[in-house]
């Protein structure tokens, strides 16, 4: 015989699979000797049974009857007896937490009869009849499925035929006709009556708690969660204790821990003469917790040492829910409790220094996102003097103050004159990038968490809300109307709140982030008195040390290296060139592309050769010691151009009304330029000229930036540095690319080496892995890689058959609400799918050439929960936006010391 | 000891890896008694080593020794002897006949003094020494690399001087000159003399042969032809007989049948007083083989008795080089002779009638690349009266005759009215079908092979020249202009040759197909005397007995399903849906993408519903009894709506000039357009809301397809017919995709069932994998779906990176010069990448749900290579367009009842 009942004393906290969380708890402080009303938990497997058969196991029902009588003994009282009947409720309890679900009916066990028991025993027949109104109005809701409103608009009626708008001044007849309008809508509702027997109430209700597994909103949740849509839901049954039954009587709920600061001490609220219900609908304040001492000392300390056994046995913080039943203490629910992020940290030292676990366990009680959260400045929550204007995407955390400027190069200019700016578009490109660094936020009226001004933003940690479409955005006036028509212009302060969308007018006072300036060197954790920076401090020295994987960043100017390499990365994953492309070398890529000849060609190429070597030289000295990947050009080459719609129009315009083109140029280089954009145009340019393809047709440019590279590295050794630069060729499909480019490289390497008394320095060369063709060759391409480097963003793209540039427009958000996905794929690496991948290259890789390094260079290489996955499948590093170093750092540290994968729930 | 020298006795024809091509077939000729000079070949393995090592395997001097002695022993004569010297000749040998490899030198063994000997035993003087100026000439070049032109200079010089211009006029003392001009360049050019040793000549040679491996060209035609790397060549070295010592000596080449036609009897060319090289010269005619019978009845018997003991033999038509010495016949080659594919078809069903070889060797002694030439029209060859105009892409092979027709409404119209015409265009989109359809031909002077154009084109098996870039196309004009400046105006006729490229001027006169008119029906294979077309008949039953694999054609309008049917489709692989959105039904999705409210949503929605059916209907009809795969909508809306380009260039003018737009739209009107098309424009629509994202964003669109194809069937079980549609789902990458949309499209046909008396037509729902997700979750996406089909189209594109539309503007015709594909992957599948990831979900989408019918309906379904990999991976159907169907049918069968993958070389 299958076992569907678990008393209380049956069960312990290891058992969520099979009781679920709230049941498995109930049980574990059972056998603690904790006071907890006596109750059984019907299993999951039961629901389970009984969503796939359609009813209930053939066992289920005896059992229930058995856990019945066990309740009614140790209470002594019966169910539906008409002078001291029991009263239990009815949660529901899955392994994860859920809402969607039912959650709970109260008072089972009264009718007709019993509530007349109740009257006696408790003294107040407005109490029973008010908890028998509320049976009917709970059962016939979330039971019956009658609608709500029904019941409510029953309710008003009787208020205002009474005179007033106040539960409190209706008494117990007012209660007793409202119930026999209640048990009309139940008849009318569903064709029958409300059931008077105790015992059909109760297994109506465990079946309405086994098909709430299957709302429209639990499957929704469970697929955007991914939660397996076959675990099912477990059923507590519980005797009810009440905690408004006079005034030594009440509820509340408790924290072990302040769950906000992380302060240690007892944290709660308490109601006197209240149930949990009457605590949540707000109708009394209620008074810290520490004011019980003075109201029922005994209760208190009973109270205080069970959650200081609770905290010894969980070994963690834990939230409580009780009730005083006439100055009896019961406890009815505890678990691992929620905090906030800076909680999180200090908790976990502190409870190493109180011996309750070591550090590696210390480690799996924090998260890299919790750790971007202390990253971010905020706005002062105590500010109140706040102007709301809008609200956009909250694609890149933190806050930022400044004035509004609608132009980058405005935006330079202004920061560079030392004004805080915030830089306002309807949407950014590559031309933006200067203005970006410059500003201290971003703001955009199109474009979503992936649009390039998020994915830019988030990559220099730089706040961000992007499409708030609310805005009309007037570049060329430079100035943005919000709804209602207030019109911000140029200059005007402006406030944005990238964690939550938020636009302010006006100044919003700011917090630093104390936990940056530690990782900056401006605080020092040996001498600070923030204890929180003490703790972050502690828990990354020991992730250091108990991490496999290699951190490094993605950074493409000195700058950027120099804090990466503050922020503790170990060298540069991904030094992208195409930003030494813009700007006024722009012209130089505007005259390489147009050119008619090759000397043209190369007298282009000439001009841009100093340049870039003086980049390298730069970015090799910061991170003097340690390696630099620098990525060959990638972009397609008409994103260095203007673009054919504008182009079209100029030249239509000039046509049309015979006037000189509006840019200023001659309409020769006009249309000149026009056939260079039409020849270049692409479909598609995500599939299109780029990367290795650039480099094999545009003869000379991979040449001329490996000669930049070679040019530097030596310069740089002739200076007494230490130059490590790598050459990654990018978008590599066949091995046969990466043959040919090579050997070119090679070549080259060779040349300036000669040219240079044969002054060596070790180049290795290897290629990114952002295409599924590179993946599923890998063993073929390993052979002549020193290297490779997943791009898996782009991988995420071709995988999918998806762009970034695209996807928030159209279908990307719906596919999140349908749980498509639960994240975005650009967030958090695919596992099944772009990760199968990642998985079978690195494998093959491996195979095929031993010494191969291995890394990941893509956006997810800072995501906590792909960090595991790559150290899982046993990538060697992860190269991420410096600003990511340290989240990065903490979670490999996290995925070596501990669990396998992260609890993302 | 290696063995690394075989005398010709020692090998034979199964030894190509070892011995090379030629090597192999000289053997097996001399071990059939055949006379062949004395000689050996050197094994492939001594190149290798030699090539890996920078020198000769240490073995190899003292064989290739006792080798030549057997050769001496043999003829009789000694190499370098100053009486009556041996000559060899020294040859490369390669598993694959590869141009770009030294391929001969000849006379090898003259040197100073046996010149003497040579003119003596020949009794001409000239002939000695311009054997020896021969031997200069040849070895400088192609043994020490000396330039060619060196050489020709010098003789050009001599003749000069000699006041001729002709070879014939100079004399030995002529040639004696030459020699000692020839000398000085050898000298001059490598600072040594000409080696007189002969021995060391022959070394050179060897080795000159092995270098040949390596060059340049070699390199480059084993990439693009795919053959690998470390093969290495054989060297072949033979004792020299001579043609041109007399008339009764001479050299000819022949064929064991007709190569051209397939008709029985030898074949060839006879010249007297000859050798080789001056048949190729030209110098003088050549004598019909038959004519050697007059000329030496002896040595024409012998000839043709080897002739018919070879094709014996080989079981197959043989080529060979044969030389006569003084009425003595030598054979100097043989091997399996190329055909034309007429031949190929006749000369199979011949071996078979003359009990050579069975059917299944038949099969593969025919290709599906030599029966899809033989269904293209041709122009007649004998037509002389021509006049070129211009070349252009050969885009899809044929011949058509018309009116050139600028555009398509147009060329409906004249087509309707019973005129011939030649739709051209710059280039070619999805509004051009209905022209494409109407025209003989499409000519598009802008797009390579995988444009629009001609992929249309060559789904239709109509002709098409695309990229024809030498013409100015002005198709608001109705004219082009040619180089030269010739002007073709709409209506004048030109002829296009989409087999070369070639566009012509006037009607050159059209051979039509037998073999389509045989597959068509037209012609009776049973009646008809076409031998030819009866070869066909018999291969193409045979072939349908042999395959296992099912062929389905992609077509998706009533005409093209019956011609599928009538060219032995067993169903619709594939029935797109987006044609029937356009036309003047663009109107319709117009709407339904401007719609405001869903009521509008709807009545557009409503308006297309019997349109639909109308269609589904009719295919059904066509295809009554076999099953019709029909795709839900994939392409993004956007391509409905005119381009972004268009509507800002129309608004810009509009607004710059104050008049009112070009398109007769209102600027109201206008404004709603741009903006929609704002709203959809996507910078990657390859990688956008397409396919199943499309369905689960735009609601109500998949529900009115299925609800079509529902009523369709039924309209047509209600009339008798025996309907079996299948609905499939487009651009699935996840699961729960197909899930959702599943669902969604089984209660629709839920509800047409019952709101027609519960009829029930079986309709199985399946996916497209044509995403590398799909693939590679396939085992998930099997458990939900009852078919696949995979479209390695888009699985190319995505696998690779790159896009169909853009790749032949820019990188994908270097990628081809530098070997990087062979072949385009879009034409034959790739099948270490998108290969590899069909053959991945074959297996585990068949592991998780048995009964999964598993097919392809990518281009690659025609194409005879990838038949082969279809075949040997395990799918059960290939769908192609009609066109296609027969040679897909002949490669099916070729693959189960032989040899695994053609054999391409």
């Amino acid at each position: 015989m299958t076992k569907y009942v678990y008393d209380f004393v049956e069960g312990d906290k290891n058992q969520k699979d099979l009781l679920g969380g709230k049941g498995a708890n109930l049980a574990e402080m059972t056998n603690l000797g904790i006071p907890v009303p006596a109750g059984f938990t019907i299993t999951t497997e039961a629901c389970k049974e009984y969503l796939n058969s359609g009813s209930e196991p053939a066992e289920l029902r005896s059992q229930v009857v058995a856990g019945l009588a066990k309740i009614e003994k140790t209470m002594g009282k019966k169910l539906g007896d008409q002078d001291d009947p029991l009263l239990i409720s009815v949660r529901s309890g899955a392994k994860f937490s859920m809402p969607g679900m039912m959650e709970t009916v109260l008072n089972i066990g009264l009718n007709d009869r019993s509530v007349e028991g109740i009257a006696r025993q408790s003294g107040s027949e407005r109490f029973a009849w008010d908890s028998y109104r509320r049976l009917l109005q709970m059962f016939g809701r979330t039971v019956l499925s009658i609608e709500g409103k029904l019941f409510d608009e029953a309710l008003e009626k009787v208020k205002s035929e009474r005179g007033t708008t106040a539960d409190l001044d209706l008494t117990a007849d007012d209660f007793k006709d409202l119930i026999g309008r209640y048990k009309l809508i139940i008849r009318e509702q569903t064709g029958a009556d409300f059931p008077q027997d105790p015992r059909e109430q109760l297994n109506k209700a465990i079946h309405a708690v086994f098909d709430s597994w299957n709302t429209e909103r639990a499957v929704l949740y469970r697929r955007q969660e991914r939660i397996p849509a076959d675990l099912g839901t477990a059923v507590n049954v519980m005797a009810m204790v009440f905690g408004n039954v006079g005034m030594d009587s009440g509820t509340g709920v408790a924290f072990t821990r302040d769950p906000g600061s992380g302060d240690t001490g007892e944290y709660g609220d308490y109601l006197q003469n209240a149930q949990g219900e009457d605590v949540v609908a707000g109708i009394r304040n209620t008074l810290p917790l520490h004011d019980l001492e003075r109201l029922d000392k005994k209760s208190y300390e009973d109270l205080t040492g069970i959650m200081q056994r609770l905290e010894q046995h969980y070994r963690d913080l834990c939230d409580i829910e009780f009730t005083i039943e006439r100055g009896k203490l019961w406890m009815l629910q505890t678990r691992v409790g929620k905090r906030t992020a800076g909680a999180a940290f200090r908790i976990a030292t502190q409870l190493v220094d109180e011996g309750l676990i070591d550090m590696d366990e210390a480690l799996q009680r924090v998260t890299g996102a919790q750790l971007m959260m202390l990253m971010f400045p905020q706005f002062d929550a105590a500010a109140t003097d706040t102007t709301l204007i809008a609200r956009g995407m909250n694609a890149s955390p933190g806050a930022a103050v400044g004035k509004a400027v609608f132009d980058s190069h405005r935006a330079v200019d202004w920061a560079a004159r030392g004004e805080k700016v915030i830089l306002v578009r309807k949407e950014t490109n590559p031309d933006d990038l200067n203005g970006m660094i410059a500003a201290e936020g971003i703001l955009t009226s199109r474009g979503g968490k992936t649009s390039h001004a998020a994915v830019v933003a988030r990559g220099m940690g730089k706040t961000c809300i992007s499409g708030a479409d609310e805005l009309d955005v007037d570049v060329t006036a430079g100035q943005f109307t919000a709804p209602g028509g207030l019109v911000v212009r140029e200059g005007d302060v402006i406030s944005i709140d990238g964690t939550s969308g938020a636009v302010f007018l006006g100044e919003v006072p700011v917090v630093p982030s104390p936990v940056v300036q530690y990782f900056e060197g401006t605080i020092d954790p040996d001498t600070s008195d923030d204890p929180l920076v003490k703790s972050v401090h502690r828990l990354m020295v020991h992730a250091d040390e108990a991490r496999r994987l290699g951190v490094e960043a993605n950074a493409d100017t000195p700058e950027d290296a120099a804090r990466a390499r503050r922020f503790g990365a170990g060298g540069i994953g991904l030094c992208r060139t195409e930003h030494m492309f813009l700007g006024d070398r722009r012209k130089l890529v505007e005259r390489l592309i147009l050119a008619d000849t090759d000397d043209e060609k190369d007298s282009a190429l000439q001009a841009l050769l100093p340049m870039q070597r003086q980049d390298f030289i730069e970015i090799l000295e910061a991170m003097d010691g340690l390696t630099v990947t620098i990525r060959l050009l990638d972009p397609p080459l008409h994103e260095f151009l203007p673009s054919l719609e504008s182009l079209s129009v100029e030249r239509a315009v000039a046509q049309a009304t015979g006037k000189p083109p509006a840019s200023g140029r001659s309409t020769e280089e006009l249309d000149k330029l026009y056939d260079a954009v039409v020849r270049l145009h692409e479909q598609n340019p995500m599939l299109g000229m780029r990367g290795v393809r650039l480099g094999l047709v545009v003869e000379g440019l991979f040449p001329l930036q490996v000669r930049a590279i070679s040019e530097a590295a030596i310069a740089r050794k002739k200076a007494g540095g230490d130059p490590r630069p790598q050459i990654m060729i990018p978008l590599i499909g066949a091995v046969q690319e990466l043959e040919i480019t090579r050997e070119e490289a090679e070549q080259v390497l060779g040349q300036v080496r000669s040219e240079n008394g044969g002054i060596h320095v070790e180049t290795p060369i290897g290629t990114m892995i952002e295409l599924p063709r590179a993946a599923l060759t890998a063993g073929q391409i390993a052979q002549v890689a020193e290297f490779f480097s997943f791009g898996t963003n782009d991988l995420t793209q071709t995988t999918w058959g998806f762009s970034r540039d695209d996807v928030e427009a159209a279908f990307f958000t719906r596919y999140l609400d349908l749980g498509i996905f639960g994240v975005s794929p650009f967030e958090t690496v695919d596992r099944d799918g772009v990760g199968a991948l990642v998985k079978m290259a690195t494998e093959t890789g491996r195979a095929a050439n031993p010494k191969l390094e291995i890394g990941v260079c893509g956006e997810h290489g800072g995501d906590p929960e792909s960090v595991h996955f790559f150290n899982a499948v046993g990538v060697d590093y992860v190269s991420c936006s410096p600003f990511r170093v340290p989240v990065a750092r903490l979670e490999a540290g996290r995925a070596s010391s501990g669990v396998v994968g992260s609890d993302t729930r």
